[in-house]
């Protein structure tokens, strides 16, 4: 499934040179504005930031645990509450976020002004709580910011040409930076979150974990694919598509200087290393849909009805059955959409000849990064010795020009992740 | 000031007799939406309002007291929040209930979708925190109540040409059912309170007060002045000038008939009263601006100084002072209004020459209410008789051809109306 957003060029070449204001994008998660002390904390950033000069876009998230509460109210409302009613309910949680930093800023005597995405033009595709941007009004940003010094928008939601109110999904917040940034031609896009930067690995499992000071696009995608939790890899993809230069930063030390993304080009690449990390995603599920007959289109049948419902599936193995001619085809989800894709399956077995579907939600994924992993021979049979020795069982593998990820027990997930930063321990 | 709505003719006309539909307007206010419980109970009245065959527009106003808790939010965010973000935070209340309510009729398999003012098009003026409603899209309305059996609109809100966010301030969710059932050409508009419609006193006050059946929109549109707190007087002036019916029903008594609330003419004259009932305001102020020279023209720049800052003054005494050729002028606000009331008047003091400005919130307006009224001699004399009987000292008098109200203190308000409403049982 291409997950990519499908802004149009026009949102890059809208702003005329001439009009071309400096502008950075900062984006603040639902942590770093989880209470009215830490609005009050943002505020004080941007207006800091603000002396140096540029315009600041500042995107939030929602308050702390207001996408959970709202949730929760949707799922006691009803079973499955309609997707366009419960994106319409989650988008307030930000529009009360937005308000309330737009009322700070304006109490410090900064001119703000606060925005939904209905507002500025933040254009989706008619697809509910997961939907794509499409396109960006870029002549009201370009208005709204010669208006005012600072402008707060709300992060995760969209609108449909129809009006109705759409959310992004998982990463929503970090996709709406970006895509602001690119369509505004921002200086620069910010990340600020509740650590210093993008690291090896995650430093509360692993001590020896490093921050890294610069760090390509296409390394962060397949970190942040693999669940290191930094940034969602489709902000990435956008923000390497538009050439938006990347910073993740901390707000609670907002003069560290905290990691760079970007092309990975130019006079720094020496400090690139072949491997650049460490990561682990515990949000993922097995499923295998069993004994399915060995015939031309099979899969295509059990991917398509997979996408119809909106389901993004990670890994996949088809490995023979027992049984002559059936094949067990095994795949991994986000634990999220685990039921879902369990309906799903059930919904089309029959029709597939397929015998029975089975899932593990038990499952970790364990992945090493590095630009430099396809030159290297010999990194998994090291693993596999190191995991081996360990008593560590593989459950699946797949490897990519940029990352080599195992599926394992849930109970191994750490010790895993820590014997393969010490395996590499010199090239990290 | 004039505060009717200003709705072009077009809301009315709109709707080609073809394309008519048969529509019914509800509305709910927060009591009535308290919790989810309450939006259940409210979702099982609109779906046997349906089985009746109607079209339904139901209008929710904020769950229970969301509206202060956001507005608590504001104010610990800014001293004087910006209204402009302050109605866009504020609106977030409305957004939830109507999302809740739709889910809900959906999981019941009734054809609803909910609506934001912004969405389905409440165009107001661009005042911030007290915006007056200047069109509604009725194509929007038509279309949707066309593919919809329900639909949940958002009450208090309302969205500018430039599509900023307002609220329309008191009384505002009863002013969009209204204002909707103008547009829409509604058979009814039903407002949904927690008692079973108006009396001709408040019943917790005044045992014998009496459930009228119906009244007209002139009697219901004093009695709300004067606090009834029934309905709000723009939304009654709104239905009258648009000729809708209003009922005000019962939320958790159904199919009690409530109260019809029409133009008071026809074969049911018979049952109109010279006297309707009494009324007591609570929430009013006396402002008093001392020794303002007497002459021509101060009293109207009072007026437009107040009128410059929204602020909606009720009655107006001038008395003359001790001090040759200088006047008090005394008039009673909203007690809400107090504060910016005595800045506004602090502001321009100097200007006037006059002394200083005093106040007093411990006051209460007590009326007697009826269409006769204006023709009856003696109520005053019989009031005024019975009040200093009891030891009520009477603070200012004003008359119309359908009220008469006196000012007391506030601890005399409910004895002033009990005496009230026993002096003219029998016509009560």
């Amino acid at each position: 499934m291409n997950n990519a957003e499908v802004m149009p060029a026009s949102g890059k070449t809208a702003v005329s040179e001439a009009d071309k204001l400096s502008v950075s994008v900062l984006k603040f998660g639902g942590t770093s504005v989880k209470n009215l002390a830490r609005i009050q904390h943002v505020a004080e950033v941007v207006r800091d930031r603000l002396k140096v000069g540029a315009k600041i876009l500042v995107v939030v998230s929602a308050m702390g645990d207001t996408t959970d509460y709202l949730l929760k109210l949707g799922s006691q409302c009803a079973k499955n509450p309609d997707r366009r009613e419960l994106d319409s309910l989650l988008s307030t949680g930000e529009q009360i976020s937005i308000t309330l930093l737009a009322m700070t800023l304006k109490e410090m005597g900064i001119k703000s002004r606060s925005f939904t995405a209905s507002q500025i033009g933040i254009l989706t595709e008619k697809v509910h709580s997961k939907a794509r941007i499409v396109d960006i009004n870029s002549d009201n940003l370009t208005r709204a910011l010669q208006e005012n010094d600072v402008l707060v928008v709300a992060g995760f939601q969209g609108v449909t040409a129809d009006g109705d109110i759409t959310t992004l999904g998982r990463g929503g917040s970090d996709t709406t930076a970006c895509a602001l940034a690119a369509a505004i031609c921002a200086d620069v896009c910010d990340i600020y979150t509740d650590v210093d930067g993008i690291y090896t690995a995650d430093p509360n499992v692993i001590a020896e974990a490093r921050l890294l000071k610069r760090v390509s696009y296409g390394e962060v995608i397949e970190m942040a694919r693999l669940g290191a939790q930094v940034l969602h890899p489709r902000a990435v993809e956008l923000a390497r598509q538009y050439k938006v230069r990347l910073r993740v930063r901390n707000t609670f030390r907002p003069d560290h200087e905290g990691t760079i993304i970007d092309q990975g080009e130019g006079e720094n690449m020496e400090i690139y290393r072949s491997i650049s990390g460490v990561a682990v995603d515990k949000d993922q599920s097995c499923v295998t849909i069993m004994d399915v007959p060995d015939k031309p289109g099979i899969a295509g049948r059990i991917m398509q009805a997979l996408a119809d419902n909106n389901i993004v599936i990670d890994m996949i193995m088809q490995a023979f059955h027992s049984t002559a001619g059936h094949n067990n085809i095994t795949f991994t989800v986000h634990s999220t959409d685990l039921d879902l894709t369990i309906k799903t399956l059930e919904g089309i077995k029959g029709d597939l000849d397929a015998s029975s579907v089975i899932s593990d939600c038990d499952i970790a994924k364990v992945s090493l990064i590095g630009a430099g992993l396809a030159g290297q021979s010999g990194i998994a049979a090291t693993i596999f010795k190191a995991f081996g020795s360990a008593g560590i069982n593989i459950k699946m593998i797949a490897t990519s020009e940029m990352k080599l990820t195992c599926v394992v027990s849930a109970k191994d997930a750490d010790k895993a992740s820590k014997i393969m930063h010490s395996s590499f321990g010199e090239e990290i």
